[in-house]
């Protein structure tokens, strides 16, 4: 499709759609709305969906006799780790069950890696400068962590099948302060793309000049398909076939499959990695919660069974992701005003706005009354280079709420825009 | 009493004892028992007795309309606070809720002091040397996070009342390496010592040479009484009082009220220290299980109930420790081969063989089927310098199984002593 270039509008029809826009936007603002789309957060709806993961846990004695209830266990129930395993095409050895969080996985890993190395490196606290390849647009609290341990971020462009592996490469061969890349592979956080074969083998075989490079692979919504199943190649596979099995870690929970929080989180690495992330493991706790795993499992009980649990939040989220969608497609099919991709599953919509008019468009929804992600947060340390970068996240708001947003968005996105140009 | 001093015998009476106990030993051993005594794990039995906070949660709306089972909240749910403040006699604005471990607060409290310092202060991690005074014979999951982050431990004898708090004053003024001391105020693992108000005072008010120095506070088992209550001082209000607010972090759970490994952790601190807590915490996590949260108040419900609750366990737990401690007074009193605290509650008994005869008994135990705490666990580097101490956890066995395992004990104990003296 050919983009009408709003830039080159007569000065006149600029004016005229200025003031109209204006007038629109003073009125949705008087109405008083308070929407939080900040956030993907599941709404109360979808959630109901899940209560059976608050049942009562009766079935406390494990398949080996272990009391559930009592200590014991540290890296997981067995059963607990056959059930990801069957879900993720995963072997259930590879498999250490967490806590609630795989964040806290992951930033324990990042800890573990600056605390104590890995494979005999040096510890990452004591060389100069570590760097991260952070794909970008991406997950502001991945880049919270390596800003938080004082990792210095490079941001690398998202491409339709994943980060720009020449970039990726070139980099992690040229560079030893190069010591890792987070991704999250499958409808990514926030453009809902998708890795390709190729991008997953590239990045399980690529020369890297740091014996101790990482991936972290957050496989975040590895089943959450909002249409048809979207395959992603098993990169703890292809790292083993390519002769770096210990070059990923790879993360996954139940917090979006059944409750945000209280969830089960794990993560699968290779023989190597597991023995030392247990060996921390086993001096910050005497084991996570079990009676929790067991309890999430009574209601996901197997794989099919939560592939067909999966497709009841698919059909209570698609609503919300088309309203969105159709209403960009609205507004602007054939405009530059916004571009965007159009995730089929995952929990997020994110669109580029005209070059240094995503924060203005924040701020004036914002003050009409509907929070937004803050600008700039899908970049490390906040800076989108380029100022267009918007995550919505359509899960939590109900349908009419979701299109009152919508609308007032579409306005300030416009209304930025063309504010933006007459003042130049 | 006066101690009868078991080298002082006549080598004829000795060689009789031994020939006694080798036979009665090789009996034992014949049996082919198998137990394990090694860790402070409750009992099944014990554990029937909460079952109720393995129920359902339906009232996953909180006091503000929060829905728990979604995220946010990431310091706890306000009802949880307000009932760890009702129970401990805090402040509830004092109160983060935490997950599972206690031992994993205290383990993210002393990885922060490496990565980030405290108190504007200098990072851990770039200090020279970090010396922390370890109150022994102590807990060994304590001592093992020191070790692990390559904190330099400092043994402290324990008084009758806490540890010696001359050394701990001297050590503390003198020496600016000193950052912090490891304290289990009430009911000491193991030996069941409680902190007197004195003691409490002191290590609240005295001066230190780092301006960092912290003390964790882990009152594991601040509620856990065998018989009537013994009370502890509020270290939270006398640091206040003497000036010295940011001084500790006091630490709580109810994995040995209601589960273990699927209880509620909590920490409470300062304002500043609050701060700096959730600075990382929000790095770490998006927030703790709060359906978990919910599901344990609805059976513990408050500080009275809870009381009562505990008085249950401790009725299970009372007749184990009688157990122990009359098979000790029968063998023992007036010898020197065993010396021992008598522990009004908590999770173990303590006790002292003759000087270099620890980890023989504990050897020839597990050799006829019993299995203790190892040998040195409860000093720092698992080095008890008299190799002495021996922990015993008399909780999990049925009373049937404890009197067996006591009886061999002190076979071993005696056994050990008796060759000891005979091949000096």
């Amino acid at each position: 499709m050919v983009c009408r270039k709003t830039a080159d509008l007569p000065r006149s029809e600029l004016l005229k759609l200025s003031a109209e826009l204006e007038e629109q936007y003073l009125e949705f603002k008087k109405r008083g709305v308070k929407l939080d789309m900040s956030r993907g957060r599941p709404a109360a709806a979808q959630l109901d969906l899940s209560m059976g993961a608050a049942d009562n846990v009766t079935n406390y004695i494990g398949v080996k006799g272990a009391d559930y209830r009592n200590y014991g266990l540290l890296d997981g129930i067995p059963e607990m780790k056959q059930f990801f395993a069957e879900l993720l095409g995963l072997d259930a050895a590879d498999i250490i069950v967490g806590g609630n969080a795989s964040l806290n996985l992951m930033y324990d890993a990042m800890v573990r890696l600056m605390l104590h190395g890995t494979a005999g490196e040096k510890p990452w606290k004591d060389i100069k400068k570590v760097k991260f390849l952070c794909p970008s647009p991406g997950y502001d609290r991945h880049f919270a962590i390596c800003e938080h341990l004082g990792i210095e971020m490079i941001v690398i462009p998202m491409k339709e099948d994943g980060p720009d592996m020449d970039m990726v490469e070139r980099l992690a061969a040229e560079d030893e302060a190069v010591k890792g890349i987070w991704c999250v592979p499958l409808y990514s956080n926030p453009e809902g793309i998708c890795y390709s074969d190729e991008t997953v083998e590239r990045l399980s075989s690529m020369k890297c000049a740091a014996k101790d490079f990482r991936i972290f692979w957050d496989n975040a919504y590895g089943i959450h398909h909002l249409y048809e199943e979207t395959k992603l190649r098993n990169i703890m596979e292809s790292c083993r076939r390519a002769g770096n099995p210990d070059r990923v870690y790879y993360f996954f929970s139940t917090s979006k499959i059944t409750f945000p929080g209280a969830g089960i989180a794990m993560v699968a690495a290779s023989e190597n990695n597991r023995r030392e992330i247990l060996r921390t493991m086993g001096i910050q706790t005497i084991g996570y919660d079990k009676m929790n795993q067991m309890r999430t499992l009574n209601f996901l009980r197997n794989a099919a069974n939560t592939r067909e649990h999966m497709k009841k939040l698919a059909s209570s989220l698609r609503e919300k992701f088309e309203i969105v969608l159709s209403a960009l497609e609205a507004n602007f099919a054939g405009s530059d005003m916004a571009a965007w991709h159009t995730p089929r599953g995952g929990y997020f919509v994110a669109l580029d706005t005209l070059p240094g008019c995503a924060r203005e468009t924040i701020r004036l929804a914002a003050e009409a009354g509907v929070k937004l992600t803050p600008a700039g947060s899908t970049y490390p340390y906040h800076r989108d280079p380029r100022d267009s970068n918007i995550r919505i996240a359509p899960s939590f708001p109900p349908c009419g709420e979701l299109r009152e947003a919508m609308y007032l968005l579409c306005i300030c996105i416009k209304l930025a825009a063309v504010r933006k140009i007459l003042a130049e």
